[in-house]
């Protein structure tokens, strides 16, 4: 079986598989609550993932990183929370066209109930962000800027550090969807100078059910608990409470304990290959893969057509075969591939198109599986091109 | 080593260790987005594992079941949808003395934002919900009536069959805090006929980061999602999106696979063995072990003095040593129990004390463990006596 669809989630290592059966067999208990040993081990285990996550991303403090479910809860507090604080009537949030659903509809909510606007930044023929319509389009009404670090679909990696270098100028903050970059690239939240940093972890190797969301401390400190209750508290009162300083604050009830030690597990394996390693093996399987995918004729490939600035994300479309067709007919000899709008829906209406074929590369797929898939892909067209013409 | 902390969280069954470690070696992928064969494992193994979860709380419809990240964020989504759209100003909110922090914080927090007000319905001597007294504060102002099944302290299991039907009779929904009751009896929420019925995978032998919350399907179906993006969504369009039907509306972003399937897991081992014998048995362990503690001399046991009357969970103080002493040198003794104020902060002023030691009972304890407790217990008594005296 050769898996392409890492952009969707990632296969696991066994040594992420092993840290989470040897923390639910030698270590499992709750945490921040117990005094005796078995929870002390849990709890160091636990703030232990959160010191290996902050220098993964290269976070000024521990404090800056919260567990949450993933990507999508992490957008999604940040609009319940900091949009719902800050956003007022007549506002703008700017997000781009290449936008997950994730980084729209939490906005598009956001924007409706309270009466701002949400506008989009245009894309470039070639699929990359126009910095240019992002400058125009920024003003002192712009108070939130929210753009995906790296597409699930276009391939492109957006120039986050410019983009927030912009925001802060017009007092907007930066929020990056990091995805489809965190699990890619070497992570510099404070060289990028955002806000706001989100991921999950098992699209890098991880567990389900566990992401991250980066804060600022000052910007953090500042922002209402998304969730009450458990050990995010200090003191309850009949009708008023107190909580916790950071991180703490943010994650009431019992932490997914368990898919934190993982994500850390995941971090220790990633680092130990070296992200710039992990960057630069994508990097050689997309030189090797993008110019085989273009030469099939009648392939039409998103995005950026060099592969020096493409990632492992590649979407095309063959023009003879409908692209759920041939997701199919690929899985039928193996190949494990999305086809879909990849929960991007405006950005298919930008592009004119329903649905993509992609391929999304990780560290463990080949330039093997690549000519395999080649092969393949030839011999489905024939056959549609044979039973269909 | 005993574990006497299972009100906390529970130990896993190897069963349900192999079943997350079988999801991730074998069926992983990502859940409702793939055409290919992998992905449809992947679903297909989510998606019954709430088939399981409804058939284990006899739920009418599957679409009841939304997976959430365990019982603080299933009441943290009412308290922010069925509360925010519902509750206005001048309109009550009946929670109980005995709530644990994540059934009276998220209600605080509406409550002031919207300008409603919080009650709290009174206990009896012996730590038994006062009846009298949630039919006296209840009125035609009552809008949601929230109490816990089972006490995480006290060892009382409440009667929410007829809560609800007082509540129902003020036109008020009512929500089951079942974190303590789902581990350890049968569940009927048709029968209870609850509105909203909350539960955590953690402490009934299932995975962290999972947890559940049933709603009826005609109040869940009027219903806002509590967060957006990813499948749960329909058609987005530039400035609006339209959603799944139920449960995915409710499930944004990928879920808790492993979770879930992890969960189900848990829910199959406990419906194997029957959770009427479940009950049995820990009541057999209660009734052991009640007596016992109270012959300590010097002991105070909150809540129900007798046996028959209490879960698997006893709180106590010894009149001569500090909760937190207590629970110190028991830990030394390989017997890991809580000290502390269990996340209930109003009940423990209710009650008049700053903290308890808690024994929370659960499946895999034996009389043995009870016996061995006892003696322990007798030990550090003599030796506090001595040294402090």
């Amino acid at each position: 079986m050769i898996y392409f669809d890492n952009a969707a989630t990632s296969q696991k290592p066994q040594f992420v598989i092993d840290s989470l059966v040897d923390y639910y067999q030698n270590d499992n208990a709750n945490v921040h609550r117990g005094i005796y040993e078995l929870s002390e081990r849990a709890t160091n285990a636990y703030e232990q993932a959160r010191d290996k996550v902050q220098n993964f991303i290269h976070a000024k403090k521990r404090e800056e990183v919260l567990f949450t479910r993933g990507t999508t809860e992490s957008l999604n507090w940040l609009a319940s929370t900091y949009g719902a604080e800050n956003i007022k009537q007549g506002d703008e949030i700017l997000i781009s066209y290449m936008e997950h659903h994730s980084n729209i509809v939490p906005w598009q909510q956001l924007a409706q109930r309270v009466g701002a606007n949400l506008k989009y930044i245009n894309l470039k023929a070639d699929g990359t962000l126009d910095l240019a319509d992002a400058e125009e389009k920024m003003s002192d009404r712009t108070k939130i800027v929210s753009v995906t670090h790296a597409s699930n679909v276009l391939g492109v990696v957006n120039p986050i550090k410019e983009l927030a270098q912009m925001a802060h100028q017009h007092g907007a903050i930066m929020i990056a969807d990091g995805a489809q970059s965190a699990p890619h690239m070497v992570i510099d939240v404070q060289d990028m100078n955002v806000d706001f940093f989100t991921f999950s972890g098992h699209k890098m190797l991880g567990p389900t059910g566990i992401g991250v969301l980066y804060g600022k401390y000052d910007v953090l400190n500042k922002m209402n608990p998304a969730q009450f209750g458990g050990e995010m508290i200090e003191l309850v009162d009949l009708h008023e409470a107190t909580f916790q300083p950071l991180p703490w604050r943010f994650e009431a009830g019992t932490p997914n304990i368990a898919g934190a030690i993982g994500l850390g597990a995941a971090v220790d394996y990633l680092t130990n290959i070296g992200m710039t390693e992990v960057e630069a093996y994508e990097q050689s399987l997309v030189s090797y893969a993008l110019p085989k995918i273009k030469k099939i004729p009648g392939v039409t490939v998103y995005g950026p057509q060099d592969s020096e600035h493409h990632s492992g994300v590649i979407a095309f479309n063959l023009d003879s075969v409908h692209a759920h067709d041939l997701a199919t007919a690929l899985d039928q000899e193996g190949i494990e591939v999305r086809a879909g709008h990849h929960c991007t829906q405006p950005l298919m209406r930008y592009l004119g198109i329903a649905a993509t074929v992609r391929v999304s590369l990780y560290i463990y797929n080949t330039r093997e599986e690549i000519d395999h898939f080649i092969d393949i892909i030839g011999k489905i067209k024939e056959y549609f091109n044979r039973e269909f013409a």
